[in-house]
C-alpha cells in the first residue's frame, strides 16, 4: 500500500508539471449541483488542482432550485413561440438562486473541505458586460456577453483563491441579464488565455449516433457533427462554447461527466474520461 | 453658479485630503435598502469617496425581502422564549436573499452609476469565520464572529473596487451562520484599521430622553447611556459595535440617517448630520 | 445649500472619472503670474486635480520680473534685425528669475494651500535637452528642444507631487538655453502621452476676425487659420504647440483665460471656458 | 484503481496543505548516495515536494567516493591521537569529490527525473562561513560554521529550484574547510527558519538499547539519551544537530532510513517511518 | 603606467565596497562655489561616487552672488544689534540667487561632465519645513528647521540622480525662510540615516590654537573645543552641525578644504585630507 | 601621487559609465588558471567590474588538472582517428575536476579578495542543455549545446553575485556532457544579450602570418582569416565563438592575454590589450 501511494503520487507529478501555473476554467452544470456526493468530489478535485499550482476558476449553472423558487414565488413560466420569457421578477428569482444559493453552497462545500473559495457574481467588477440578446421575440432579460473584464478573477487566482462565478451579466444600466453558463465559461477562458476549458455535465461526453462516447474531436469534426442531427439539446451550446474557446487560443476543451473524481481522472490520466476537443488532431495520445 | 461650483469643490478638498487612502467601513441597514432614492444617493456618495481615494467597503443588512421570501417559501417564524430560531431552511432563505438579492442589487445600482463594486459573501475567502452563538436556548444557525480574514477585502480596495459584503459567517464545517451586520462592520473596521465606521440607518442618530439628537458622544458617555433605558431596540447593538471599534483602533464612528447624500454631508462638513462617537472628547470641533 | 453641494460634487464625478490617472500638462503664461488672486485660484485647481487622481504637471513662463531684473542689473536689451539677443549675462538673469523666483513662488503658493509641489528646472535630470536655435542672425542662448527625458517628471507625478517646471533647456555642454514655454509644455505633453495640454493665458482663447471667441477648432481648421492674418502675436506659437501635441498623440488641447477657477471650469463642464482644439471634429459636445 | 488513485491524491492534500510554502532541509548521508535506486526514489520525492509548493533544500554528505579518490591520488590517511588529519591535498580531494562528483550526480539524477536542481558549494555566496575547529591536536582544514548567509539558497527556493549543497565552509582567507554535513544542514535549517529538518541515513532511526526503533523523542529525552551509552557512532552528531535545530526555531526534526519513497511516506502519513524529535511532546499523534 | 592605473583602481575598491549603497551628504559652502576649477573637480568626484553606487546628495550655500545681486537691486543690508535683517525683498533676492543661480549652475556643471543632477529647492516636497527663528530682535525671514520630509530626496537618489539642494525652508504659510546650509545638511543627513556628512569649505579643517590642522576629533573633544576661543566665525555652526549629526546616527562627519579632488581623496584614502569627527575615538586608523 | 590617483579614477569613469548595468561574459582558459598571480589579478578585475555595476559572469576551462587526475585514476587517453574519446569514466573525472576543483578554486580566490562569487555547473538550472555531438566516429560524452536557460545566471547577476560556470552540459537523460568552454561562453553571451564577450587566454590575441598582434577585426575579415592557414589550434574555436556571438547581438568580442590586470586595461583604455572583433569596422577608435 505504501509503495502504491508513492507511485501514484509520483505518477501524478508528470501531469501536474505540465499544467502548473496554467489556467483552467471549469463549468459545473446545474444538473451536477444536485448530487451532493458529486459536488463534494468536484470540490476536492478543485482544491487539489489549486494546491498543486493549477489556477482554476469555476462557472456554475443553476437548475432545479430556480424552478422550485419560481413556483414558491408563484411565477408561472411564460413562453412566446416556445421560448421562455425572463421578465424582471423572474430575473430577480434567477439571480437570487444562482448567486445566493447555488454559488454560496459551492463556497460552503469547498471551504468545508479546506479550500479557500471566493463567490463572485458575473456582475462584480463588471466581469461579464452584456446586452439583451436580439431575437425575433422579446425574451426579456436574456443577455449575451459584449465584453469580459477578467481583472477581478485574475486577482483572485493570483492570490490562490478559487473563484466561483455565477453566470449573471451586467447591462449598460447596471441591470442583471441571464447569460448562458457554457458561453460565459468559454468567454472567460478566452479572456484569461486558459489552457483548458472543462464542461462538467450529467452525460458521459459527446455521443455518436449509436450512443457511443466519442473520445476525441477536432474543431472541423465538431462543426461537421453540429450539422447532423446527432447532436441535440444542451450539447449544442456546449460544442459551440468549445469551438469558440479553441478558435480563440484555449488549447484543449473537455466535455466530461461529473462522476467520482472525474476532474482529477481527466487531468491526471492519458485516456481521460469524456470527450476532448482540440483545434487539430493530437498526435500520439 | 460657476463660482459656487468651484468654491464647493475647493472646499471639499480640505476634507478629502484628510481622508485620502484611509479606510472607511459603511454599514447600510436593511431598513435603508428599501428606499430606491436613498440607495441611489448612497451609491453616488460611495463612488465619490472611492474616486477621491478614500478606501470604502460596505456591509449591508437584509430586511423586508427576507420576511417576504420566507412567507413565499411557507416558512413560519419559530420563536423560543421570544427569540427567533434560525433552522437550516430559514438560513438558506436568509442567505439567498442577502447574498443573492440585497447584495446584487447594490452591485447593480453602483455599477449603473459608474462605480466598480464587487459583491462578496462574508464566507468568501473565509472573511468572517464564525461559530454558533452560545445561548440558553438553541437558536440554530445564529453565529458570532471568531476571526476576521480581511485579505479578500483588502485586495479589492487596493485595486480600487468597492466591496459590498453580506453579513454571513462561515462555520468550521463550512456552514453558513447568520451574523449581526453592525457587529460584522465593526469587526471588519477593526481588522482593516479603518479610520471611520459609519452606521447608516433610518433614524437621525442617537436620541436623548427628549428625543433630541445627540451630536457627540465619547465611549464613557456611551457606556453610561447604555445603562439607562433611553437606548432601546436596534440602537443597542449599534452603540456596542461603535464602542468595540473605538476600543480597537478605529478613530471615529458615526450613526447617521441615510438621507439625501448624508454620507457626503457627514464627511465633508464640520457639523456632520448624525451622532459622532469617539474615544475621548474631540477638542475644537 | 447642502443638497446643492452634494449635487455639484456628484456632478463633478462624471468628469473626474474620465480623467483619473490621465496626465494633464498645464502651461501658465508669465502674464498670468502677475495676478496673485489668479495664481491662487490656479493653485487650488491644481491641488484639486491632483487630489482626485489627475496627474498634472505645470510649465510656467516668465514675464515682467525678468525685464525688471534686467534693468536692475543694467542689462540693456540688444536687438539684431528686430530680434532679442540672449547673451550669457542675460541668460543668467533669465534663468535666475525663472527658476529662482517665478518657479519658487508657485511652489510657495501651492504649498500654502495644502498641495505638495516640486520645483524643477528643465535642466534637471536632462529633462529638456536642447541646442542653439539655428537662425539667420545669432540670437545667442536661445534654444530649441532636441530631446525630452520625462523620467524625472514621471517619478514626481507617480509619487503624487505636482511638478512645477521652468522652461530652461540644457545644451550638450551643460549650458542653459532659453526655450519657449509653449513649445516645452507641448513637447512634455507628447513625451508623457498626456490627455490634455492646457495653455493658460490672459486672453479668452482664440478669437475670430470679429474678436469673438472660437469655441472649437480642428487641426486642419487651425492650420488654415494660421495662414490668415487673424492670428497675431503670442497666439501663433500657442497654436503651433497645440498642433504639434495633437499630431503626436495628445487628445485635446485648450487655450483658456486664467480667470477665476478657469481650470476646474474647463475640465468639469461640458462647455468649457476657452478654445478647445482637437485632431478631428468632436461629435456630440 | 481509478478511485484509489483519486483517494490517495486527495488524502495527500491534507498533508500538503499543512506544509505549502514551508521550508524543509533534507540531509542525505554519504551512505545513502551509493544506492542508485534509493537516490532515484529520494529524487522523485524531492521533485514532488517542490512541485506541490514545499520549499526543499538538500545538504549531502560524501562517502566511499572520497576514500576511493584518496587512494587513487596516493594519499594515505594520517591520524593524530586517533583523529584524521585533513591537510591541503586531502581537502582538495574531498572538495573535488563532494562538489564535483556527489553533488553533480545528484543534480543529474534530479534533472533526469524532471526536476530543476541547482548545485551549490557551501562556499558560494559565502553560504557557510567557517573557521578552523579548535582542538587539542591540529586536524588541519576541519572547520566549524561561524555564520550562515542563506541569501543564495533563499533565492533558489524562491525561484522554485531545488538547491543541492555540498558541506564545504569558506574561511576568512577564502580557504575551503571540511564541515560536518549534519551540522551544516541543521544550521541552514535554523537560518531559513525551516519547518522540518530531515536527516536521511542508512539505519531505521534512533534505536533503543534493545535495537528497537524509537518513534518519538523530545529534546529533554534526547539529551538524556545522549548521556547513556545507547547512542554510538554517527548517531551522536545527528541527535546534536536535531537538538540545535529544535532549540533555534525548527519545528520538527526526523531521522529516517532512506528507503523506498521514505521521504514521501514520512511527510504524507501520520505514523511516519523513522524517529521524530520535537521540542516537547506532540499531543494526539 | 598601466600597472599603476590598475593598482589605483583596485586599491580604490576597498573603500568603495565599504560605502556602496550608503548615503553621503555633502555640503558645499558658498565660498567654494566661486572657484570654477574647484567646482569642476567636486562635480567629477560626485559623479564618481554616484557611479560606484554611493548615494550622494548636495546641499549648497550662497555667497558673493547674493551680495552682488542685493547691490544691483539697491537693497542695503540692515542690521539690528549687529545681526542682518532679512526682510521680504531681501529674502526674494536670496532665494532667487540660491535656487536660480548657484543651484542651476551646479546642475549645469555636473550635467556637462556627464552626471545626472536634479536641482531642488528645500521647499519642494516640503523638504525643509521651518519656522521663524525666535530671537531677541526680529530678524525677519530667518528660519530654523522644524521637520525634514526626505521622501523627495530619497526618490532621486534611489533613481540614481544626484540631488542638488538649496537651503530654503518652507514656513507654515508657504513662505520662504533663509536657513543655515550647514544645519540643513546635518538635518538631511540625520533624516536619511547617512553614513557620512562632509562639509566642504575654504579652509583645511579645524585648526588648533597654533593654526595646525586637527586630523581627528570626538564629540566630547569637539564640545570642549567649542567652549574655548580657538573656534571662531563660521567654524562654530559647522562643528555644531557635525555634533548634531553624530548624536543622531550619522557615523562620520568631515570638514575638509574643497581642493583638487578633495572629496575622492577624503573617501578613498586612510589619512583623508581634513578633520574627521566621530562619536568616539576610532581605533586603528 | 594624490592627483594622479584622482585623475585615473575620474578617467576610468568615462568607461564605467558606458558599461554600467551591461552584461560581460568572460571566458577564462584552462591555460590561464595555472598561474596563481594571473588568477588573482583577474579576480580583482572581476570584483572591480562587479562593484562599479558591470554585470559579469565567468565561464572557465579546465586543463592540466584534468590530465593529472586522469593519470591518477589510471585512465589512458583513447583516440579514434586522432580525436579523444570521452567515455563515462573519463567524463566523471573531467566533471569532478572542472566543477569540483577549477571552479571551487576560483570561488575561493574571488571570495578571499572580497568578492561574492557563486560557483555553478552548466547543468544547474538546466543552464546548458546539450546533446551528443554527431561525428563520424563516436567520441562518447562530447556534447553540443541545444538550448541555453540563462535564468539561473541572470538571478545571480541581478543579486550582484559573480557567477563562475563550469562548461558541463546536461543531456536529455540528465547525463553530463563535455562541452567546449569558448562555445559555452559565446552561447551564454547571446542568451543574456551581453555587451561584451571576452576570451582570456595565454597568447596576446590573434596574430597575423608574421606573428604580429592584429588589434581590430570585423566579422568578414575574421571569416576570411579562418579560410587561410594563419589560424591554427585553439584559436579557431575562439574566432568561431566570437563570430557566433557577434552575429547574434553581442556588441564586441575580445581575445586577450590574461596578463596583469588585462581585463581592466582592456575595458578602461581606448587601445585595449588584445584583438577586438566587431560586426563592422568601428569608426574613430
Amino acid at each position: 500500500m505504501e509503495e502504491l501511494r508513492s507511485e501514484i503520487l509520483i505518477d501524478a507529478l508528470n501531469y501536474i508539471k505540465q499544467f502548473r501555473n496554467k489556467v483552467f476554467i471549469v463549468k459545473l452544470g446545474g444538473e451536477v449541483l444536485v448530487d451532493e456526493k458529486v459536488v463534494k468530489s468536484v470540490a476536492q478535485d478543485l482544491i487539489f488542482l489549486n494546491m498543486v499550482g493549477i489556477k482554476t476558476a469555476v462557472v456554475h449553472g443553476g437548475g432545479a432550485d430556480i424552478t422550485n423558487a419560481m413556483e414558491k414565488f408563484g411565477k408561472k413560466p411564460k413562453f412566446v413561440e416556445g421560448l421562455r420569457v425572463t421578465d424582471k421578477e423572474t430575473m430577480d428569482i434567477v439571480e437570487m438562486v444562482l448567486t445566493g444559493k447555488n454559488n454560496t453552497q459551492l463556497v460552503s462545500t469547498i471551504s468545508k473541505l479546506g479550500g479557500d473559495p471566493v463567490g463572485l457574481s458575473g456582475k462584480s467588477g463588471h466581469l461579464f458586460e452584456a446586452k439583451k440578446k436580439k431575437q425575433k421575440v422579446d425574451l426579456g432579460l436574456v443577455g449575451e456577453i459584449t465584453k469580459v473584464n477578467p481583472a477581478i478573477v485574475q486577482a483572485q487566482i493570483q492570490n490562490n483563491y478559487i473563484p466561483i462565478i455565477s453566470p449573471i451579466g451586467i447591462g449598460a444600466d447596471g441591470e442583471s441579464l441571464n447569460i448562458n453558463a457554457d458561453t460565459s465559461a468559454s468567454e472567460l477562458a478566452v479572456s484569461l488565455n486558459a489552457s483548458k476549458l472543462i464542461l462538467m455535465t450529467a452525460v458521459d461526453g459527446v455521443l455518436d449516433k449509436n450512443g457511443k462516447l466519442i473520445k476525441r474531436l477536432t474543431v472541423p469534426e465538431t462543426k461537421k457533427l453540429l450539422d447532423t442531427d446527432v447532436i441535440t439539446g444542451g450539447m449544442t451550446p456546449k460544442l459551440k462554447a468549445c469551438i469558440h474557446a479553441l478558435e480563440n487560443g484555449v488549447e484543449r476543451t473537455h466535455i466530461i461527466k461529473a462522476g467520482y473524481h472525474a476532474l482529477l481522472e481527466e487531468i491526471l490520466t492519458v485516456t481521460g474520461t469524456g470527450t476532448m476537443i482540440t483545434q487539430k488532431k493530437v498526435i500520439g495520445e
